[in-house]
């Protein structure tokens, strides 16, 4: 959404499961940001994966990423434990994929990345090999002392859209779903618009939850009893929002204009619409940290993960436009600051 | 989805509220599908309404529209009771939509019609004037003498939708979805698809319920114990058909083309898809009755609701589709039937 803007801070790409495609892709993305000369980035992995595939410059400080990009993928060097096969994780190699994670942030904190872009793991074996976070975007949070504070949204060329509730069962959504989350999700969206998207007045439309919105009570009540209140709330802090909207019309192409960002209620409601205008190039965004967290809206692809002298079958579409994403966010987050 | 086909038998196009759009509608869709020598259909309706405007044809019965059709909007009377004022809905006109409605399917019932197209309808003042139907479908299956067996499908150029559940609160959805409505509706659909739009082995997708269908039991279980065993049952009857399906990538772009309908666990799960992708040319389909009806995916939009003589503001395409899609369903059955 809108033209890449030149980010002065590179930003740190991590390891990801070095057994999915994530190799692969840095050097995708390598590849064709260098040809571009676009944004820069860093990848924390193990050198060892990726060296004999494309010329790599390993580096010690995120600052001499500018100078080395174009003559190799600048890499600040993480080892993995055992030998890596593509499309076979090993909890053994988990280590290093969390250390890449846990440098990534320390960068981004002292203000030597602009952001973080995490390439996929699989929770799994993350999980076998001990790690306690249910997935990334909590360990993210945890590094930055804010655990609870992370709030998700995705963005694709069309849509913005950020789930209130996200990973669980639909009946659990439906039993969760309180005015103080909408209140406290919209909030940190509409700030995030603002710092880290350069708007000055984002408009949020805040979604029913029923079919046409309740219809006045007829098809629920969550509408007049937990989303009124929080759209109430929410104007008297200022906060620029419409709803509740009829959640089938509001993404259509003639309702998408009318708002920076949709609010949602269920973990489908925000990725259907999402996923069926745009499936390759939507970027999973974690607002409400002190950092900047971009990442790829797919994972792993273990099925076809391949060495990286191989052909790359996987597509780069969705990371590349999550190193753009967090390029842009970083250089509008300095913008502020400044 | 295809060609127009050429039928032979007319189409009823009911009057619907006669303060709504139906008025202008009809006259747009006669001027159009007269020039483009498409599809045929009388409108049973009151000719006051519309005389002024255009030139009306009033026929006694549905054979003389093919030669009524190029001189004039070919009109089967039914009389409003009171003054129509467009925007202004009056419950003294309910008989006359109601007797449109009737007249229509009597037709289509006999073989005089090849199917019934529907303007919308204002539920709430056909309830004042004592209508005892939630709405059109239900009127329908009940002329039909078939309560029960009516079943939505919403059909765009790009997607066709099933509901299992329709006009309920979400949370209503979650406690009414069985496997066995589940295996009516696709049932229903299969068959539909086989003798309406004549193909000869339709591939179903079935959605899951929970995000990612839940993944394997961790967030929510109705995949495994609601959806799986209706997905067994309708193999066992020999319907080709996937699934449960994680709700929010079954609808890209990449997935559209490996199936013919999406059988969709609730409302908006099939809604918002179809509406994202394409608002204006929704269709609306009711399978499981004897005759062929489709309706236009709008209301009675009763704030732009014009004389017949005002220039028409309303967007005439999702009722042309209507129509186009009546009568290719009319065709394909005739075939079948032949």
């Amino acid at each position: 959404m809108g033209g890449a803007l030149p980010s002065t801070l590179p930003l740190a790409l991590t390891l990801g499961d070095p057994a999915g495609i994530g190799p692969q892709l840095a050097i995708e993305a390598w590849r064709r940001l260098r040809l571009a000369r676009g944004e820069t980035f860093f990848w924390i992995g193990d050198p060892r994966l990726i060296e004999k595939a494309v010329p790599v410059v390993r580096i010690e400080h995120p600052e001499e990423t500018a100078k080395a990009f174009e003559h190799g993928l600048p890499i600040l060097p993480v080892f993995c434990e055992t030998t890596v096969i593509p499309g076979r994780p090993d909890p053994r190699n988990a280590a290093a994929t969390i250390e890449s994670i846990r440098l990534a942030v320390r960068h981004a904190l002292a203000g030597r990345a602009g952001g973080v872009v995490t390439n996929p793991i699989a929770k799994h074996i993350l999980a076998t090999a001990g790690f306690p976070y249910p997935g990334h975007t909590e360990f993210l949070a945890a590094l930055c002392d804010q655990p609870g504070a992370e709030i998700m949204m995705l963005v694709s060329p069309q849509l913005r859209v950020v789930p209130v509730t996200v990973h669980v069962s639909l009946r659990n959504a439906l039993d969760t779903l309180k005015t103080d989350s909408i209140v406290k999700v919209a909030e940190t969206a509409s700030r995030a618009l603002k710092s880290d998207f350069g708007m000055i007045e984002p408009r949020l439309a805040i979604a029913g939850l029923n079919p046409h919105a309740g219809e006045q009570g007829l098809m629920g009540d969550e509408e007049q009893a937990i989303i009124k209140p929080a759209i109430e709330r929410l104007r008297e802090r200022g906060i620029l929002c419409h709803g509740p909207l009829p959640p089938d019309t509001m993404f259509s192409a003639h309702a998408r204009p009318t708002y920076d960002a949709a609010i949602c209620m269920y973990h489908d409601q925000a990725l259907i619409p999402l996923k069926t205008l745009d499936m390759a190039e939507g970027v999973n965004v974690t607002l409400g940290l002190p950092i900047i967290r971009t990442s790829p809206d797919h994972g792993t692809a273990f099925d076809i993960a391949a060495p990286a002298t191989d052909a790359c079958v996987a597509d780069v579409s969705s990371l590349l436009a999550a190193i753009r994403l967090a390029a842009q966010m970083s250089t509008h987050r300095k913008g502020k600051n400044r």
